[in-house]
């Protein structure tokens, strides 16, 4: 065990959450370990309530803790780990990891495209556009929520996508309506989860989630889809390699 | 002027949010401008009281506007487009937009590294390491809250750290060190801006940011800069290609 040091500029609450967060790292604490009481943790590291109490909170909103209400703080899921180097797909993704995927429709139906949405699927008319709202799952945890947007050009019959279930969304976009996505463009900015998209996600308001609007284009470089998800900042984390 | 569907199935306020959106998008509204009462926006829309506020509330949460108390609602700076594609400065991508960057360093010290820090730079052991702490600012406005990090055997002297106002962190890197950088791995996150960040950036606690990490390697793949920067989530999005 590592002792906090006293003299140290570094404040105790700091020093204690570094050593907490290490449990974590190296498996002495598992995924859904409960964290000791608070009580315990000022004994073991003779810190008062109020450093332990800090620790944990900034655990917790690092999304390396959870709580439950009544229940005690427990050690979180590891996140997803994205690379954002190449095209990539969430059910592809969450297979290499082991993980199973599994996406719920939400919704299927004609609505009036957002300003966002004519933008990015370069429309120049008012004509209402297909939604595809999904909930993406892994081993049944919600992770991100979706809606993908087509013109009726590109998507002339919307009962189509009920097939969606089944197979991946570019494989159903090519066997049905004959297009081949081969590139993307996206664009993503951190938000904080409204009240509706909670309840999808079944997490709370006000949590930070990353909203990614991703462009997709065909052979041509035509945009077929607009794809705007919220995904969860607690469950994952994006890298890059920059060269 | 776009007239609101009573009759839609879009909600009322999400109508009278894009149009406003637009307003923006289309300079008919521009950075700064106040923007209209609820009383004004209400008559002028024939929507209640409520659907203007939830409106212009979404809106603020997107970031496309900003209320100041007692003042009223005004037209947020767009935001700086920041793509992932390649090595970036943040000095050089401000001085593309036209726009004036400035460093502020607010402190060079030596620290005991977090276990991040650590794994970042692969570190063994425990000895302190040398932190850059700056307040990365464009037109006097603060963008970025960014510490690198880097061991003593990189920065022997912390201060030639000092020169960092006139030149570029791994400009000086070189010239001091004798360290090119060549790559770099970069994570990012959502995450809320907690109090003392929101000091330094001047804004609010518990809005959304992200939570940027960056590895830089020098030619032979040793990592020279661990570096945690908390970006403003109203000020920045990034963007990327996926081919």
């Amino acid at each position: 065990m590592k002792h906090l040091q006293h003299d140290s500029i570094i404040p105790l609450y700091h020093q204690l959450k570094e050593i907490l967060k290490e449990s974590v790292d190296n498996g002495n604490w598992n995924t859904g370990d409960k964290v000791p009481s608070e009580n315990q943790l000022m004994d073991e590291y003779g810190v008062s309530r109020n450093t332990v109490k800090k620790a944990i909170e900034e655990l917790v909103q690092d999304g390396v803790l959870y709580r439950i209400q009544g229940k005690g703080t427990f050690v979180s899921k590891p996140k997803f780990q994205q690379s954002l180097m190449g095209f990539y797909s969430f059910s592809k993704v969450l297979k290499e990891h082991g993980m199973n995927p599994k996406d719920i429709v939400l919704d299927i139906r004609e609505v009036k495209p957002t300003a966002k949405t004519k933008e990015g699927l370069q429309m120049k008319n008012n004509e209402s556009v297909i939604e595809l709202k999904r909930l993406r799952c892994a081993n049944n945890e919600p992770i991100i929520l979706e809606s993908s947007f087509f013109t009726k050009k590109t998507v002339p019959d919307m009962s189509k996508l009920n097939e969606i279930g089944t197979i991946s969304l570019y494989d159903l976009l090519e066997q049905q309506f004959n297009i081949v996505v081969t590139r993307a463009k996206e664009a993503f900015e951190p938000v904080l989860i409204r009240a509706d998209e909670s309840e999808y996600l079944q997490t709370k308001e006000g949590l930070p989630a990353l909203l990614l609007e991703r462009t997709a284009f065909d052979k041509e470089g035509n945009p077929v889809e607009f794809c705007r998800s919220i995904v969860r900042g607690d469950r994952c984390r994006f890298y890059t390699e920059l060269t």
